[in-house]
């Protein structure tokens, strides 16, 4: 952890979410004074049934659920804007809806990004896949193993993104350097 | 009232809703015994803010309130499948998403309709305007003044139809005649 870090005493619960129709990732990490931690990841699948609102019934469910149990100071959301056709949009939107609820209703803070930036944010390649995103990850946090559900890591890759967004802390690992570069501004 | 009415003895309570980015309608109908009656239509302005969580969280409010006042047995949505672009569906999606996951969290069903599934539900015509749609519930219940903001006849119009489309009760109101022709089957 950097000098730089340390200054920062206040702990920090983010809950990062990526919604879908039929999986949602989540991702649960704690900054305490710059030392970040992962609480909690995973996914909620939402089952093959038909019945769309028995889906975000369970999404509503779960976030709150989570909510709840980690206390999340703000949620950051992984939200595309560009879809393949409008009906696929106006089911994401839901899911991404039903999720944010849950978030409002508990008067936590909600903050979008787009997955390019989660991506540039994270490995600093706007470009990058899944599977750098999640290797990226498991850097970070020490983690041994690949999540099997890239929905998981993309969750976690979010709440890493707003935690850095925010200014608060700047990891000194391996791959930040170009970002770091790219954004002297932003080092505190 | 009809006799086949009469025999409908439990009383219901049904919410209709038409939500939408900035505006969404409401409607709130008691069923007593097949007798309809009007508890309150209205709209919630979700205001020119550009802070789209902060109008969501409107929403999701505003919609539990509703259901916590009115303590409707069933929701009905009005949901539109198409729409100009993805972008716009995507809002429209989390509108409707919030909206509905007020109902979802106090347990009650939704049940949705599309646009024009209740226009010919409650005017014998899928391509009636708005104003003839809310010409007709002015009719059906003897409301004097045609309501200014259109969406709150829409919202009382999806109640309407989730009413008549269960079957309960067939209202011998002029312009029906048609749609009882064509549904026999439904008329119990």
């Amino acid at each position: 952890m950097s000098k730089v870090a340390k200054k920062v005493a206040k702990e920090k619960i983010i809950l990062g979410l990526d919604p879908g129709t039929n999986i949602m990732g989540y991702g649960v990490i704690l900054n305490q004074g710059g030392a970040l931690t992962v609480l909690q990841f995973g996914v909620i699948q939402m089952g093959k049934s038909g019945d769309h609102a028995l889906k975000l019934k369970k999404i509503f469910e779960r976030v709150l659920g989570l909510v709840d149990e980690f206390k999340p100071d703000e949620v950051a959301l992984e939200a595309p804007f560009f879809g393949k056709n409008v009906q696929s949009m106006l089911k994401l939107g839901r899911a991404q809806g039903v999720a944010m609820s849950a978030a409002l209703f508990r008067e936590v803070p909600i903050t979008e990004y787009a997955p390019k930036k989660v991506k540039q944010s994270v490995t600093g390649n706007g470009n990058a896949s899944k599977e750098q995103v999640a290797k990226m990850l498991m850097q970070i946090f020490n983690i041994k193993e690949m999540p099997k559900l890239l929905d998981a890591s993309d969750a976690l890759a979010v709440a890493v993104c707003h935690h850095y967004q925010q200014g608060t802390v700047k990891l000194k690992s391996k791959g930040w350097g170009d970002f770091l570069k790219a954004n002297p501004g932003r080092i505190k």
